[in-house]
């Protein structure tokens, strides 16, 4: 069929048949289907939407537009996590060696970040020498000696996806949740885990606001991943405030560590109890749901998770001393505390704000390409639901030498308020879907 | 505003600002919006629609995007036509000089035909020496001395309907009724006409296929005048049918002379002298609908429309002897007539395949630039309602040693229906938008 029948069929609202959509992504791919040609079909698939079934196809026909990861070769059952992003976001970091702890490889290949939200990458480059370049088969043996590596995503994989990214960005068809899940599980599909765990952030801080579009995401993409034949689960956690205390790329390794250590926020801690609890599952190391948390308790209370993150380190270049020596990692030189002006409850501490400061500070990059400062952020003292007098210290910035510290001191005020009633607090985990 | 934001804007299904849509047009005829935002735009146009004040504000603004025909010097009242096409649509030949006889000026830019319907260029280029491409200081000489001229569209008019256009025949975005009429009424506007009168065709063998469509065609482009400050009146006509009975080049320049002359057929007569009285009335030549029609007929019956059009011929470079020597026309060397196979009445001459069937026999083009026969063509003998006995000629082919014959007759064939009971009939004016 021309490719400007298909189209028309998307525009009247119609479905478009498996052959359609492997045309597409064959001719996005070649270049044989010119830009114009794809964004007319982009802005009507925004409209009209797309079923479950075509936004399958189309993840995995986007995954088999480039190479893809064969981690056959690794023993064991390969489970992958994906987060859709958000401030503080430390998770992956924590997860990925509680699980491996636990018996399950966990391969995971990772993004960097882009404006206000962090990237595990980033984090990760903050320990000294730690490599996240390795080759594919350098991956596999680190998975094969410590159940868990985590790497940069290859540019080899879905270059359909990369491809589309880039035109969606320039035509206003970013924001489509068939396309935003097919984006995604395209590449999580093309690295080749058997099983996966999806943490879909939710709220202010996150690219889905409300929990209605955050559900839709997680079904969508729970769907792709059945229909591709890798069970996919998924969990939805609050991001109306960041996660745990750190924001900031060496910040949030010590918070790792800490979390780890079983010294770390609560909340995190139970956010990656959860999901690994869903990995244990998935992975077929337990059956039963009680018997996997107690699992992933011991991982971390006997230090047998710390000490798989300190082999991953050292298999990947990096310094393992920062494991106990948190002074090896980069730390900005100047503090500033932001207080209280009067009593009261916390009754916000909204995440962009507080994400966007830490930006603001160097830890961010607004362009690809953009060098960061990995000593840089910002500490979040307090929580909302907390009770405080008025002097006492609400986040801490680290700065260096003052660089944009006005505007973020600016982002961090508009980030709290203080009110005289205690708030309603959300759960961290707000759903899941299986 | 940066231009993805207008794009969000109308995938979210809100208006654009007059702004939006200038800057819209401003790029896409520099070139600095690429093809695949104007696309991206361009399907959430055709899905999202476009309220009459937007549609108004693009035609304005492809009609600036060029150059525009300054009429100022001719004097007397100038009133445009415009038909959006069918299948024996000579009505422009006969209705131009029939209005210039009544004292109105009409200048008419017209283009080539492509696919089933013909154009009015083709028809009169028939007519040996017919210069089409005559200067705008030619054509407004003849403008002032006889009262009309039909030329060519120079490509001058209206770049970024030309520039979009192009773009849309190949990403889907063709139908759409803001934007067909922004791109009919984009030209009309930059010809310089004080007021327009417009033929929608509605049927079978015109785009509009259904009356609903039709009506909001006429609707919107009447808009889309008024708004520019010049009169606009639409006729909607049926073209289920072929009008008249010639349909082919030299075919219908011949009927056109029979009409100027009073022996045309009447329904053809008909809808000309609708279209007459209303350009008689734009014009200003009279306020009272009678005596508009009175001086309509007064123009066919004394001569005088037949004397416009030989005038016309003579100063566009053409033989005027045509006028009473139709042998110096055109004409195929062989006929073949399709015969009734069976008593009754005639249900159906659908438009389309008549048209086709005449494209086939070498009367149109399948793409621009294809050379044309201005010879052949069919000849319909019966018309819907008619009774035929067995052996009655139903229609006549022209054509050239048998070149497609078989196509056209199979087309004819499948074109005509006979039944036992005379069909509902439908009028040839269907409607009127003022």
């Amino acid at each position: 069929m021309p490719f400007v029948d298909i189209i028309a069929r998307k525009r009247d609202g119609r479905a478009l048949s498996r052959e359609d959509i492997d045309s597409f992504v064959t001719g996005v791919t070649s270049g044989a289907i010119p830009d114009y040609q794809a964004s007319a079909l982009l802005m009507a698939i925004v409209i009209r939407g797309m079923n479950d079934e075509e936004t399958g196809w189309l993840a995995t026909a986007m995954a088999r537009s480039g190479a893809r990861v064969d981690l056959s070769d690794v023993p064991g059952f390969k489970v992958g996590k994906h987060s859709t992003g958000g401030v503080g976001d430390k998770v992956s970091i924590v997860l990925a060696p509680v699980a491996a702890a636990c018996g399950v490889i966990v391969p995971k290949m990772s993004g960097r970040g882009l404006g206000h939200t962090g990237g595990t990458l980033d984090k990760l480059e903050s320990i000294p020498g730690y490599r996240i370049d390795l080759t594919i088969d350098e991956f596999k043996q680190v998975l094969r000696d410590v159940g868990t590596s985590i790497i940069g995503q290859t540019s080899a994989l879905a270059p359909a996806d990369k491809k589309l990214y880039a035109l969606r960005d320039v035509t206003a068809t970013v924001p489509s949740i068939p396309l935003i899940s097919a984006s995604i599980m395209s590449k999580k599909l093309a690295e080749g885990s058997s099983a996966l765990v999806l943490d879909v952030k939710c709220g202010d801080g996150a690219f889905m606001k409300d929990l209605q579009d955050a559900r839709a995401l997680a079904t969508s993409m729970v769907a792709i991943g059945t229909q591709a034949g890798v069970r996919t689960e998924s969990v939805i956690t609050d991001m109306n405030v960041p996660l745990g205390r750190a924001v900031g790329n060496a910040l949030e390794i010590i918070e790792c560590l800490e979390t780890l250590r079983g010294t770390g926020p609560s909340e995190l801690t139970d956010v990656i109890r959860v999901l690994a609890t869903r990995m244990v599952m998935l992975g077929g190391i337990e059956r039963d749901e009680s018997a996997a948390a107690r699992r992933v308790d011991g991982a971390l209370a006997s230090g047998r998770a710390l000490d798989v993150f300190a082999k991953m380190i050292e298999r990947q270049g990096g310094d393992r001393r920062i494991v106990d020596d948190h002074s090896r990692l980069p730390s900005a030189p100047d503090r500033e505390p932001i207080r209280a002006t009067r009593a009261g409850y916390v009754m916000t501490m909204r995440a962009e704000a507080i994400g966007r400061a830490s930006h603001a500070l160097g830890a961010g990059r607004s362009r690809v390409g953009d060098t960061i400062d990995h000593a840089v952020g910002v500490i979040v003292a307090v929580k909302p639901g907390d009770a405080v007098r008025a002097g006492d210290p609400l986040v801490e910035l680290h700065h260096r030498g003052g660089r944009n510290l006005e505007t973020a001191v600016a982002l961090c005020k508009e980030a709290i308020s203080i009110g005289d009633e205690p708030p309603a607090l959300r759960q961290k985990v707000l759903g899941e879907v299986r």
